[in-house]
């Protein structure tokens, strides 16, 4: 099975050179399901790249009648983060020129809505098929107002022209994954909404993390919000309702990296979720879930230690390990200006806890971000 | 009168060098209400520390007797900021390891809080001067467990702790003004909240905007806010209270200048508002009012436009310009890469207004900000 | 006459993206010389662009039986430099990956020969042409070799392949024009070397600079050093040889502006040098020298004023005023964190000149550049 | 033995905010050579700070009459370097300000003399040991006169200033070491210069890159090639002289870590290095030198590789192997704009060698570097 390939202008640059999105789409010979899979929207998280890279190897040689539904693939997402460069470092998180981070720009149609209630009230009897078409068409009016606004003479700053090309392909999708890593170190992991601890399992990843509180405008938000605000309307009204829409988003290893290892788990994740879910007939998947135990946390037991002085990071637990409240997690080396000796101080861990994540820096200026633990 | 000046230690650096803030009080002979001065939060935008300095020179020459209350004044208020270089250009509007606008990072004590209405309701009947006691002593207890987190060994990011030190010095304070221009090159004008029009005037610039709306965790936001609920719950009780509490940000001209016009107009400013107040007793002040006519506009009359494409801007309209709804705002000069001739481009206005901000970048990427009228 | 407009790709990104070149070349029905012109190799410079736009549409206008030879255009030079930010600035004037200056990254022969006098003394008795031809000639054979590693498997950093695009371009041009501005504030006027001083005058500047010792490995420099080296072994030989080849760098106005006046004189002195040197026939050039003084000056003579301390910049001097040694130039004004007020120290000239550069931060910290002055 | 500490201010900041270097001299009881080590020149390179620590703690316990002459260290050398951030990165490597790499800025006596020959000729009865005292006199003669600029007026850039710093320290230094390492990922080993192959073997490293080419302008090479030039004009005047003079720059493994393998080795190479010159009189040391074999290699030798396109690195030969000419080194996973699928392109070794860097960011702009190779 070949994917279409179709090229999409996404920035005319003040050289007159324009950036461009790339989508492959490849089609199932039955209708089923649209899955939609991006990667590298933080400059820096690379290893997604690989991951679809490989899957459009893969999907080749797999026959269109056991694709139900179709997958969409977007690698290089950002291209305005994947070719940012400070020195020789990725440092393309953010839009350097509105100071926003490029996974905190998505809009949220939950926030631009009036009354979800009422809406869910007018579909109270109809079957969940009915719900969720006439939902999305009340979804894409409003987004298409956003369109008109980024088309008017005033316009729009780029961070909404360019999430507003990202969510386009994406608003209709029912499956979403956004494959990232963490900027720094980290393990493999993901993180998932409210409703939806079975289908992380499929991922087969170690852990995953429930975004019980919100970051705020992030892509999977964005995306999931919606529909998970609208299952509560129903709940409030005395329904129960679940929508088979679903977002995640994939944390494989560590930035500038496409350590083999994350890139190996990426890829078996998604190819056993979407054999799970129906998409694929694949040989091999879905893996038997009962070999693998992944455990869920909520987002709230994650904690983050930041340096409480300047200085240098030594004698750090590593990555990987379980530290014990109490327990030393690192030492600062400390210099100073004021004509003493250097000064070594000790950071002990508050709670119990996996360390999952660890900066890359080893120097550290006050408050930046050494090492995060999930209890 | 001569300040008393202290030094506070603010980042210890990976170094070992420290940034510190420091403060310069003058305390009357007479007590009063405190005013907190600070100029300089985004980097570029200096103008205020002029401003700063020449009102340190003129209240040396004031008699302590002419001082009701306190001033405190906090000039390169933010040394991250003030210090950022990219080649020539100062670059620290934001922190750019957290990719946060500098001004956006202030613990808001409304949102910290459960149940305002309750405690509206516990001071009902309460003396005004009662109620500010109390309710700052409500702010002051909850802004101590965000200090406590700081000091935890997990700690705290470095906007935290930052935002944490300019409020300490803040909370408490009646007036507070915060010295900014447009990073671009703008007009002299001010922001305020509702129902403090009166006092606007008494700055006696060309016009002020009232944030109708809120950009989130502003410095100014921040010490108003929970002051603007209060009264709005009190409203809800069926009480009028109104504390004599005021935030504004002044906008004194162009980024990376201190333009002797936009200075000027900034003490003079600063001055009148003070001795209407009754903080201070100068020969010459207040002035009239009848003489100066501020216009007052909302936040949400405001059209910021927004490159429609990437090139070259010129023939656009001046800074201070009226334009009328349909006439032409500023051309593209638009390159390609695609073997076509440049082609110019016309944009033009939406509504009428005037313009007050320009970009100070002549050269532009798609979406990227041109100018802003105001209605 | 219609310009043929051809596309070179010139980096393939991370992310699949190209930027390009794109040359603009009018070519005279009558053979000729090949005149050069590029714009905006500095991002921040980019008021050449309006200049080669409007020769563009001039162009167009002119008969190719007018114009003898050809000239290429080449604005918006340098994407990565163009399209760089920095917050809202225009930071691209240096490879931020190489922490070089996009100036001073190109190809010297002179530097990559051997012997040059022994070539000089085996053309010593031929015709200046054929002694033209057979230098440019050794000049590519060299150049070849360059091209030659760049296309080998370890390759070469970008900033070479760069700087190749545009000298296999323009090495073999006879008249090249670098047209920049001040990344900072600047008045109208131009570079150029030795011997050259008749045509300097052509383009109708304030002054000119003479190169009399070299930044290295600059555009224009890179350019001509081969010849006036070649001149300087006939020299040395016996022989007088000039060169009709020549290079400028003209230094138009400010930085991230197009300013109207800027741009006229640009256009105006381009029109002058063209017509005078008979590569353009066209009514109303050249305009008589004899009403135009331009004063020529060593760049050894030029004096540059970086900051004693950190600080903020008032009262200086305005650009464009003659000052006399002693006089005072401008005024740090000083804070400290050692609890004492802020200073005002006065920084005085050393030598008498005119002040032809400032810088547009009035901000520095310690050893940044202030102004500079050329007696 | 306790070290004397003494603050040395560096830098005013426009905050106000003053940076400081900060020098431990360790005292011997006994006079000898000079030994002056420093640290963290470029910001990310780290490693030197944990071996500067380590000297300072292990020297404490040394007796002073096991000290013959003085060791001076200079941890985090370079406040600018160390402290700046773009991301979580250290971006440190040059001055964002001026472009220039802060260890391409230093002052090199031998360009700065006119005639050397003359000087060697004065001296050629002499001593060694006057001859040394006399030319360091006329070194330091023409240094003040830099120091004199610095405090003209017109004053100087600040890289001038901060290496002006550094090199008033080290000047007459015997024996002086740069603690780097690379900024991405590398091997254990060092730079040396011409005619010092014995000591560079006291290091104990794993090779040595011997600067047979100059880079321009590193400390290392702006300290010792007045000497070497020296050297080099006796013996073109018939006397071999060789002065007990030498310049080290370590290369302690990976950027922004302090990898405690690399630490230990560069600690175990100081003592070695120390106890072999007579410095130090310590237990254990030095370790005899047939037990280690140090591989010697001439700058000339190395290959760089860059990408040929943009993409994501993979499949890249491991740190530390040893490749044939011909073998893959690397792949690029090559995205594109075009409509078309990715490609993977193979990049193989032009000759023999061991790797021994590696770039430490996965995706790559054309022209960026990937790995460096040793024959």
């Amino acid at each position: 099975m070949l994917p279409t390939v179709s090229t999409i202008p996404l920035r005319h640059m003040a050289s007159g050179d324009v950036l461009s999105l790339q989508v492959y789409k490849f089609i199932g010979a039955h209708p089923g399901k649209k899955v939609y899979i991006q990667s590298n929207l933080h400059g820096a998280e690379i290893v997604g790249n690989a991951v679809i890279h490989q899957l459009i190897e893969f999907l080749q040689a797999v026959n269109d009648t056991d694709l139900l539904g179709e997958i969409w693939l977007v690698p290089v997402c950002n291209p305005m983060g994947t070719n940012a460069r400070s020195h020789i470092f990725s440092s393309g998180r953010y839009c350097v020129y509105e100071a926003k981070d490029w996974n905190r720009i998505f809009w949220d149609y939950e926030k631009d809505t009036d009354d979800l209630l009422a809406f869910a009230n007018s579909q109270i009897n109809f079957d969940p098929k009915v719900v969720r078409r006439n939902y999305l068409t009340a979804i894409k009016q409003k987004f298409d107002k956003l369109l008109e606004k980024i088309h008017s003479p005033s316009g729009s700053p780029y961070t909404q022209r360019f999430s507003s090309k990202l969510q386009s392909l994406s608003l209709d999708a029912d499956y979403l994954i956004d494959l990232h890593s963490h900027t720094n170190q980290g393990l493999n992991y993901l993180y998932f909404f409210r409703n939806r601890e079975e289908s992380a399992k499929y991922f087969l990843l170690q852990f995953g993390i429930q975004l019980d509180t919100y970051d705020g405008d992030a892509f999977d938000e964005a995306f999931i919000k919606p529909w998970l605000a609208l299952e509560e309307c129903f709940k409030q009204l005395g329904r129960e309702m679940r929508f088979d829409v679903e977002a995640w988003t994939l944390e494989l290893g560590t930035g500038m990296q496409m350590n083999p290892d994350s890139v190996e788990k990426g890829i078996r994740g998604v190819k056993n979720y979407l054999a799970q879910k129906g998409v694929l007939r694949i040989s091999g998947f879905p893996i038997e879930s009962t070999s693998h135990e992944m455990s869920l946390k909520l987002k709230t037991v994650v904690k983050k230690y930041y340096a409480p002085t300047g200085g240098m990071i030594q004698s750090r637990v590593e990555l990987g390990n379980s530290v014990k409240a109490g327990e030393r997690l690192y030492q600062v080396l400390n210099f100073n200006k004021e004509g003493k000796l250097p000064t070594v101080i000790d950071v002990s861990a508050e709670e119990d806890g996996l360390v999952y994540d660890l900066c890359s820096n080893q120097a550290v200026n006050e408050g930046e971000f050494v090492l995060a633990i999930i209890g």
